[in-house]
């Protein structure tokens, strides 16, 4: 990372740090203006530089540069408070050194500084909260140089470098970097089950045992390599433990004050329990969440099982869009009320830091995401094709869908005993949510936005050229320039386009992603043995998906304020938890779907219901035993950085105790033993040991002291030693005799 | 802990710190004083004080002490290791004042002296090793006058104080101190099970879902309660992460010498690979202890079942206690072997430090623990109760066994249709094991050594008069003393009885306590549904327990070397694997055995496979929910403890950066903006605009610089954004009309 590239970088953005915009809405102008006064003053006094200049119609873009100096404070601040808490071990050097080591760290501690309330050292800046209701977006420009270069050079790799993950880190900060170093990891494991599917999909066919157990194994491994890769990776990014230094949200309030005793500090705390008694209320959300979405997505499936497989009367091909247009309305419908159930009760919890807050959110939504992600195929594998010659009889019911759109007498179902399942149902449904939904998510995710930006600017540019042509007559001279809609001058407009499209970008949030590639997971754990080609699948998604997740960042996203990360956080327990619930679906479908015919069968064996369960059983243990004994493994392997940051704790803290104490830290200079050696050299005599023998029973009373004059020195130890030995030794002759 | 009882107690002890039991067997006596003169030359070389005196026939007992100053350079040296480490949080004060906060850290630090390697610092002396294999043992002498006030006041409580555990602490160290607070913690948590088995025994009888329901969460909550208070104890008594400063196994054989880079240590290395390889033959050694002793327990209990239920000839009254010899023969042997066998795979695996290799070898022997506990009443209650009908025809395969004692006329059996099971065999059995075995273990742990020695001891004594007696006639002067067999001075004749007997005593090993805790608290996870007063009897058991070990330690064993610990290690994970078992075993017996009938009835009601299988599936998954939930929120609730050490650790830091930057610690005193405010005042015209555009235009051709300079100052941006506002609220009118 080279600093001269930043410095070129930064300057290309006009040396602007960051860009706040300020809405002033269309009332009270002198309010605005009043307000506005206020933020700019408030900036100044943390040493940031100001220019304003307009947004668009109701905006005002605010440009912010820190100076040297006031970064150098801020960077020392940070790695001040880094290191009292303990996720630093190298102590920090003086303020006058402090340099920022990258350009993330740089926009971290300027972010910081604006946003941070006044009792912590900054300007308690918070959009959208209180007498800063009027901001809107506090944000960076894009390096727009660095950005091309990478994607230009990642279009043609295969594999990313860990100096390529240190390149993202410092620029989109740690936690992006994190997300991106996930990818990789995953995508470069992906390569073998990819293989191995393959081949297995070539020579034995679906649901084959070898490959779901060489499968499960894989999904251990990986979870448990990934888990020390991430520990590596926060020592070498010095996040090792940040979670300790949050700040907390402006929304938390506190039960009552406390006065920290030891470090003199005044918190505002909410007691542990009464926050334990309002999480219960997740319970009854969890059940509420997969009752709601079961009934949905199951009727739904019941509907098209009916209509595609049961119905028979005109306007089939039609109708059978019925449960997916259903489906399609209803369930974003009620996932979007659970998610504010959500949110509101996540807000209820009342949490200190924004980092528990978004633990917690996430740890919610994952169950409304299990449930829309799965349970269609669950029902197809556990419900449909096990148990559908006993429901069919009861789907008449659904005629009532079909009957707005066919008169009685021409709706015809097939015969009951006509109805056989459809083999290929279970395997198609996989087939689509691995393959096709991914490409049309992918679509979504990536290229309609795009289009959708371009679009949008040139729609809005055709209607100033249709504004301005209409209003030529009336207006005033300063708009009547053709190239510009507002007052740029001439040099800064290129600049200032670019803020302003920069401005209208939607916000990143890496928790999207990461939820995306572990619903991902969940299938590769749950379902794969079903098609195995889902690995090769996912394969090509994740390259593809990898680069446009930074074409998204670097185009489509403003760019995202650095922050730090030293986890994944509770995606790596939904991965674990997706992995052993894979070891029982997997071993289920084995049972239930091998019943030795090659090639993708449909039609499950009889199913007695003690074998399946206790195939559930001894996999689903022996998945645990050998989880339990890979961790431990794995914890054994210790990874170079670990080791640095091992070597650097030890060091430090030589360190202070040298400058400190300046003595002896480790040394064995017996020098005080003198007085003990000095009587060896003494001649032991019978006349000095009576004498002694006198001296102490006169004036000693201290049977210890008497105790411990019995032998001067070890020479006569040592001596009486050896004549107990020999008169020992010669009785023990004597008994012999 | 009053300095000075500890004081008065040493110098009861005539201040000797270690006794060095020195054996010189029968041979070569030349030889033997070669190699005590190196012992005493040794240990006078790091500061101690030596006295040497007859033990017995073939052993010389030397008596150490160490200076004031070896020991204050000891514990100095120790405080540094840890503080280097990160053991410690609170620097250590320099070599002058350094002073053990306890008799158990002067002694350990004294020991520690005596035996780590010279390279390290000490003296190198491990006993049974090397130059040093006449060494028999190293302890130190009891404080009498404490231990007989601890036990007579504990005998009248009943519930220890932290302060007592931390007397025990003082005394025996951290590690002893630790096994009774979990003991002290597992007997305050048995109340309540003890008094709701009870209310369940009256009302509910066996087998009754509240109860195992209720059971199963009080393991949990147990579990993870002990978890957090290990925790906390040793923040209490500093020993956080001790683990990482042990000394090295002398049995280690590095396979190579690494130089650490950052510390400038070498060390000897084996590689982790290539133990995680020799780490696999577990496996084969897991299966051949569980067939072996499977086999042999499963064959004693069908022996059994055969003799007092099926056979019904002559001598049935004795012939019952064949298979109760078989088993008390055969099962001890095997497990031996089985020990031994696990030692020999420990030693092959090579371990670093003692501690890693205690950890292991405990883990292998569980195994063997497990299944000899918990098989025999396993086979009752899941192999004979269920199946006996199916498989008492093919127990007349063991009418061998009886052969050998009666005649084949006299032998008759049962006709199989008469046989019936016996109901009640279950709960007797779960009887015996919790209430007859305790009680009998007891007696031979405590009761049994004690009285051997005592007789012993009266043995010893009486042989030597009877020797006199014999020799009397032929021998010299010194062996006519009547009272004393050795060379005592006279002052010294009690306390050197003392001593040699301490000598003859056994070593404390804590694991073995840990061990028999552990078994019984996995009576208690997996069986109690059976019979609801098993609480209750350990409840009993416990209280006696607790005071029988430490009368143990300080009657019938040496006194320990005081190490120290941080957690009971693997103990709490097979805690948590019985607590697991538990809930399958439970949930098992409720679904065979509570078919309604209410008081205790042993015949199991028709059991379907399936339905079984269903009810463990579900109990195992519900356990593993709440058992998710408790240590989620049990996490959350901060030991007091804990926090003070978190403060330490931040208090410390602080204190460091203060010492050593003397800059402004926290602080925003914005004292370089005097040059951005400057400008705030200056008049802003038309004409000085015009100007600096010129000038700029004109000079400056950097753009960043161009665009940093339109607006000088806050207040001048305040404008111009006030302006910007104006102009558009303006327009907005205008089209609005």
């Amino acid at each position: 990372m080279a600093t001269a590239s930043a410095d070129h970088a930064v300057h290309h953005n006009n040396d602007v740090d960051y860009v706040i915009r300020y809405r002033f809405g269309g009332d009270d102008a002198s309010e605005s203006g009043k307000q506005l006064e206020l933020l700019l003053r408030t900036l100044v006094e943390i040493g940031l530089q100001t220019e304003v200049r307009q947004g668009d119609e109701s905006t005002l873009l605010v440009f912010v540069r820190a100076t040297k100096k006031s970064v150098k404070r801020g960077v020392y601040h940070s790695r001040v408070r880094d290191w009292l808490y303990g996720v630093r071990n190298t102590e920090p050097e003086s303020a006058s050194t402090a340099e920022a080591q990258t350009e993330a760290e740089r926009l971290r501690v300027i972010y910081h500084m604006i946003t941070v309330p006044k009792e912590e050292g900054g300007a308690g800046i918070s959009p959208g909260h209180g007498e800063w209701k009027n901001i809107d977006a506090i944000f960076s420009l894009h390096d727009e140089q660095t950005n091309n270069r990478c994607m230009r050079e990642w279009s043609r790799k295969t594999f990313l470098t860990p100096e390529d993950l240190d390149q993202i880190r410092g620029q989109f900060g740690e936690s992006v970097a994190l997300y991106f170093a996930f990818l990789q990891s995953y995508f470069r494991f992906l390569v073998f089950p990819a293989l191995f599917g393959f081949s297995c999909w070539l020579l034995l066919g679906s649901f084959s045992i070898i490959y779901t157990v060489v499968n499960s194994l894989w999904c251990i491994i990986f979870i448990e390599y990934w888990k020390r890769q991430e520990v590596d990776l926060s020592c070498r990014w010095q996040t090792k433990g940040v979670s300790v230094v949050r700040t907390k949200r402006r929304e938390f309030i506190a039960e009552k004050e406390v006065r920290d005793e030891g470090t003199g500090e005044v918190r505002g705390v909410f007691p542990a329990q009464k926050r334990i008694y309002r999480q219960l209320l997740q319970i009854p959300f969890a059940l509420l969440s997969t009752v709601a979405l079961g009934v949905i997505i199951a009727t739904c499936f019941a509907i098209e099982i009916f209509i595609s497989e049961v119905y028979n009367g005109p306007l089939k091909t039609y109708l059978v869009f019925i449960p997916t247009i259903l489906l399609s309305s209803l369930v974003p419908t009620m996932s979007a009320v659970l998610t504010a159930v959500a949110t509101k009760l996540n807000d209820y919890e009342n949490f200190e830091t924004k980092d528990a807050y978004d633990i917690a959110l996430t740890q919610k939504i994952f169950v409304i995401n299990f449930i829309t992600s799965y349970l269609p195929v669950f029902l197809t594998a556990f419900v449909y094709v096990p148990f559908a010659s006993l429901i069919v009889p009861y789907l008449d019911i659904f005629q009532v869908t079909v009957r707005p759109f066919v008169s009685k007498e021409h709706a015809t179902t097939a015969r009951t005993a006509d109805f056989s399942i459809d083999p290929d149902r279970l395997r198609k449904q996989v087939i689509y949510f691995t393959v096709t939904a991914q490409i049309v998510g992918f679509a979504m995710e990536t290229i309609v936005p795009y289009l959708k930006q371009n679009l949008l600017r040139k729609y809005k540019e055709y209607q100033k050229k249709q504004g301005k042509v209409e209003t030529t007559g009336s207006d005033s001279e300063s708009e009547n320039d053709q190239s510009v809609s507002f007052d740029d001058p001439v040099d800064e407009v290129k600049f200032l386009t670019r803020a302003r499209n920069e401005a209208e970008l939607s916000d990143y949030d890496v928790t999207d992603d990461l939820r995306e590639m572990c619903i991902q997971f969940g299938y590769l754990a749950l379902f794969s043995p079903v098609w195995p080609l889902v690995p090769v699948s996912f394969l090509a998604n994740n390259w593809v998906e990898l680069r446009s997740d930074f074409f998204k960042i670097c185009m489509e996203c403003r760019r995202p304020v650095p922050l730090r990360a030293d986890t994944i956080g509770p995606w790596l327990e939904s991965l674990g938890f997706l992995s052993w619930v894979g070891s029982i679906t997997s071993s289920a479908l084995i049972y239930m779907f091998n019943n030795g015919h090659p090639g993708p069968n449909g039609e499950p064996s009889i199913i007695k219901g003690w074998a399946l369960l206790l195939t559930i059983f001894f996999s689903e243990h022996l998945y645990l035993i050998v989880r339990y004994a890979v961790r431990a493994a794995i914890d054994k392997i210790e990874l170079p950085n670990s080791r640095q940051d091992r070597t650097n704790h030890y060091l430090m803290r030589k360190r202070y105790l040298e400058s400190t104490l300046r003595t002896d830290v480790v040394g064995n200079e017996p020098d005080d033993e003198k007085d003990i050696r000095g009587s060896e050299l003494d001649e032991i005599s019978v006349k000095t040991l009576e004498d002694d023998a006198r001296r102490s029973s006169l004036h000693e009373t201290d049977p210890a002291d008497r105790f411990w004059r019995r032998q001067k020195g070890w020479l006569e130890s040592a001596r009486v030693g050896q004549s107990i030995i020999q008169a020992q030794v010669g009785k023990e002759g004597k008994k012999q005799q």
